[in-house]
């Protein structure tokens, strides 16, 4: 089974490819170009390492959010097009999954923040469980206040690493606020690497878990700034906010 | 602190790039060429893209060893060079360790096993202890027949979690010799990958674990194919073993 596998959900581009449980290539890049410059030539480039014909790949596994919108609709773009154009499926991966999932067999909880701006974090617990190797999700998937998620925390009372963009960001806040121990993942397996992306694609693909390039959208849990202004806009204007609504 | 990492001890092909506990770049590729003809290209693409002035890295990390004889000479040339030229310091990562610490926090014994041919495998035993986040080391790196080191591991009675180039050469012995049970890594983190052998050697450079360009020397854990037949050689013409020795 061979996975293509692409995140650009946060300031981090990387591209990957899986062959059976083995690592064939993947190319990061965290840096401030863009991503709608990056990520394409990153796919050739490694496709070329590779000897890589893309028509043999068996699906195509992309973070599907949450993160920045422009990021999450540059990768949604990009592998609907590849998944048109090669008639593959598409497996969708929650990028928070996809981060917690660097850490493999880890014995804490594992929190991966996103900074959402404004206070807020994109987050959600996942833990490895003592029997079996599979990963299971202790808290959804979110927007939340980071106060918010503190609480949560410390009401489970575990061990708990945390990875993302957001660790920087809400580091003094979680130190301050937490009741249990704090640990912060290390620097090959604190962002987005779209290996284990792939590596959960290839999960999900055996489960059947799959999506039509048509049918994939991405995650984003909450309104884009634009969005949340043309609502609020609407809302003062009197409009109808169903108009409004059926944009998002 | 920015490192430069290389890893190119097996099939994998690796460099990353960290800043302060961050990956900035990473390109790994896991395929049939030559390293002699990949590795500074990639080296090249990475830094352009995160346009890194290669001036300002504070030190190089590079897998020492043991792996394939020719890898480790292109990785030990590599970083001699750029040391050299860019008057940096080395630090030495044991490929095992790297490879080990691909599974940080993770609460089962780790053991790399790479395949070092003739029923041998370059191995160790690492673990993150429950208390702090530091990786130890339980059994030493060494080159042993699989049969001794399944003898060692069933003697530590823990749960095991096999990785490396090693695990499909020689799963159906592992399996069938354990007392305890098998886990093998998933396909994020079961080969090499310069970003682990990065964050090892930021911790490293912090300790003042450095050596020259000029002193660095690969750890190769046993004698190389043409040397062993030199010595074997010498043995049956009675010539001076000192001279060959001297070789090695």
């Amino acid at each position: 089974m061979k996975i293509l596998a692409l995140d650009s959900s946060g300031l981090t581009a990387s591209v990957a490819v899986t062959e059976d449980g083995i690592l064939k290539a993947e190319y990061t890049v965290n840096h401030k170009k863009t991503h709608s410059q990056t990520l394409l030539p990153m796919l050739r480039a490694a496709a070329e390492m590779i000897e890589l014909d893309l028509n043999t790949i068996d699906a195509i596994a992309v973070a599907a959010g949450p993160g920045s919108f422009t990021g999450l609709r540059i990768g949604s773009a990009t592998v609907k097009g590849l998944g048109l154009a090669l008639e593959k499926p598409i497996v969708e991966v929650s990028t928070l999954a996809g981060l917690a999932y660097n850490l493999w067999g880890c014995d804490k909880l594992i929190c991966p923040v996103m900074d959402a701006r404004r206070g807020q974090v994109y987050t959600g617990v996942y833990t490895f469980p003592k029997t079996g190797s599979g990963m299971e999700n202790v808290l959804s998937d979110r927007a939340a206040d980071i106060g918010e998620l503190m609480a949560e925390l410390n009401s489970l009372n575990r061990e708990v690493v945390f990875l993302g963009d957001g660790v920087p960001v809400f580091w003094e806040t979680i130190v301050k606020s937490a009741c249990f121990p704090c640990f912060s993942a290390p620097a090959h397996a604190n962002r987005q690497r779209a290996a284990a992306v792939a590596a959960l694609g290839e999960l999900y693909y055996a489960q059947g878990r799959t999506v039509s390039a048509d049918e994939h959208r991405p995650e984003y849990l909450r309104e884009s700034q634009a969005e949340r202004e043309r609502l609020e806009q609407a809302g003062k204007n009197g409009t109808d906010n169903a108009d409004a609504a059926q944009r998002t």
